[in-house]
């Protein structure tokens, strides 16, 4: 077991009935000029947006709407800019993951005097971890990415195809998490974003510390949670439990609990990031593809990781096998056939990615920006990279 | 599930060659008047007395020792003299959970002007909720409690015979873990520790909430984790893996993330502080003795319950059984048998209490101070705490 450090401060405020009551003081605590950051039309759909903006009208609302699936950095710097004219306060970030994500990131650059790219790639001397940060209060409307409790922010630059991780030196002040608030999202994104927990869940147990039972432990219930209760999401979008666990199980599983004491790990995310970059693709789905054929690609590369899929069979799975051999390719087809049965496209023609054009770049991008050949489970190389991306077509 | 709020800024610093670098600082940063607060001769045998105050060579040290285990409101008494009478601006706890226990009350009771156990009973208008707190670093040398990383403390009265639970607004802001510091931990003191973590699993499992997925399979991971390296542990020493799973896994179970989302639970713990207030005897042990014949007692109750207990015992004791009741009394037994395994007495007579004198006011005490026939998995009355009692003779 690794040293680490743990520190998260933000507040989470789950369940229902909880918003009306309580948004306006965990907001103007911080100041009365509001920059309110959304995506679409969906929260003025669901009555969302008016609810909020009733308890809010003695503040001075800031709006920045259209913030899209895989945040851009246009919104970035408008949003710097509004932060910086109105010198706001508190952020409030209505949405999922990509519209907090964004609003992380104009926190910090309402400090910053320059391109906020800058402050994504860490260029000219920008450092988000020595800038200030507005506070944010969030309502989150997707089980998801985990953004509502951590420090990181991933943005889409669309000029360089580069999609960046970042991270700021706080997470969230205060998160609501209502899960009745997911109930109008669709059966795509429903599938998309249990897929995005599972991912992460995975990313984290397969990693190059093997003697943390207590993370390995918690990984595995939390990963039964979302095998479970995402296809009754699906078949039941107002089932308050299934939408309740899909959302803390979320929540928990990128917080930085469960990588506590763990090194390395995360590989598919790396590749999936650069699908998203050159294709824009929904990034769930993207992993839902890769993630099968990853693990083959380890099993058959590494032999010794076949104790630890066998154990992710067991445990997770609860497959019962003669070996550890039997157990693992039965885990990763399981796990194959739990991801098609949300509904994905299994393949990257199914999402239109329908030749290898791109493979090459996307490759020697993947293993640059998420340093594949140095930190990920198994080493992944520039050719390893694009025989991944090869077995998914 | 249920709505709840968490938040826990508690920042913990766990591994190795932490402390001689770290700790000067991490003090310094909220004063330099300094309460040092320890239990007996341990920490300076074991040399980590010296190594801190060499740190704080240049801070005005003030020092409490003697903290007992069940720590006593005496102790609390003359701590609220000295942080008073020496103006303390941080209190530094170095030992197990009794010390740091008593460091919480403390940290209250240096601005509360009457006595203490006024603050443990919610007395005479005192409320810790609304008094400040002084801040609390720690240096954590036994893993049991989880107190290095929650609100609460216990605290016992020896005249009144009352043991009793408080909570402060405050978790210690930094808590330093490190495995290595337990190396010496005796064969006892770590069966009784671990027997103290399973327990907070199992009092935290066992609830009313029977839909929260993300928490039953986060428990029954740290379950595992317990049950894999007590017993190694107990027969190396000084196996790091080992130490460091027990330490992590003992903050997790009570740091507040397992119980988000559920109701009720918690009933071992109220009958055994009743046995640990009129005998003093020590509480992991106390724990060993009542847990399995509480089980016992729930399923002969309350038969719904059998679907729980053998839930319990496939995902944590990967018992297979024909059916939910075979199961579920498997795993009561194998529960037993581990903790007969890790050298326990298991009976009441063997920590030398010998009759039932104090059966029916234990009984009494542990139902007012638990509300055991209100909020427990499965309510206890007085003839059911006392059937419990007997069970264990």
């Amino acid at each position: 077991m690794e040293n680490f450090t743990y520190k998260n401060s933000t507040e989470i405020r789950f369940g229902t009935d909880r918003i009306d009551n309580e948004i306006h003081d965990a907001v103007a605590q911080f100041g009365d000029k509001v920059l309110l950051v959304y995506g679409g039309q969906s929260i003025k759909k669901s009555g969302l947006y008016d609810r909020v903006i009733d308890q809010l009208a003695d503040l001075q609302i800031t709006e920045l709407s259209g913030i899209e699936p895989n945040p851009k950095i246009n919104s970035i710097r408008e949003g710097q800019k509004l932060a910086k004219e109105n010198d706001i306060d508190v952020i409030l970030a209505v949405g999922g993951g990509s519209v907090i994500d964004a609003s992380k990131v104009i926190a910090s650059a309402k400090f910053y005097d320059s391109d906020p790219w800058d402050l994504v790639v860490q260029a000219n001397g920008a450092d988000r971890m020595k800038l200030d940060q507005v506070p944010l209060v969030d309502i989150l409307t997707l089980s998801a990415t985990g953004t509502e409790m951590n420090f990181g922010s991933v943005i889409s630059n669309p000029e360089t195809h580069q999609k960046l991780g970042t991270s700021g030196p706080n997470s969230p002040a205060i998160s609501f998490l209502d899960p009745t608030l997911t109930y109008t999202v669709s059966k795509w994104q429903t599938a998309a974003g249990s897929m995005d927990i599972m991912s992460h869940l995975i990313e984290q147990y397969f990693n190059h510390t093997t003697t943390n039972d207590a993370s390995s432990g918690m990984i595995e219930g939390l990963m039964r949670s979302v095998i479970k209760w995402a296809p009754v999401a699906l078949k039941e979008p107002e089932n308050y439990d299934a939408r309740a666990n899909l959302m803390w199980t979320a929540t928990m599983a990128l917080n930085g609990i469960v990588r506590s004491g763990n090194e390395g790990g995360w590989t598919v995310h790396g590749l999936e990031h650069e699908l998203s970059a050159y294709y824009d693709i929904t990034h769930g789905v993207g992993l839902g593809i890769l993630t099968p054929r990853w693990m083959d690609w380890v099993i058959a590369t590494e032999p010794k990781t076949v104790a630890r899929f066998a154990q992710f069979g067991r445990q997770v799975w609860n497959i019962q096998g003669k070996d550890d051999t039997e157990v693992a390719q039965a885990a990763i087809k399981t796990t194959y056939d739990w991801i098609s049965s949300l509904g994905f496209p299994m393949t990257l023609p199914g999402v239109d990615i329908k030749d290898e054009t791109n493979f090459e770049a996307m490759a020697e991008g993947a293993i640059k920006s998420s340093a594949l050949d140095k930190v990920a489970y198994v080493p992944v190389h520039k050719e390893d990279a694009i025989s991944i991306y090869r077995a998914s077509m």
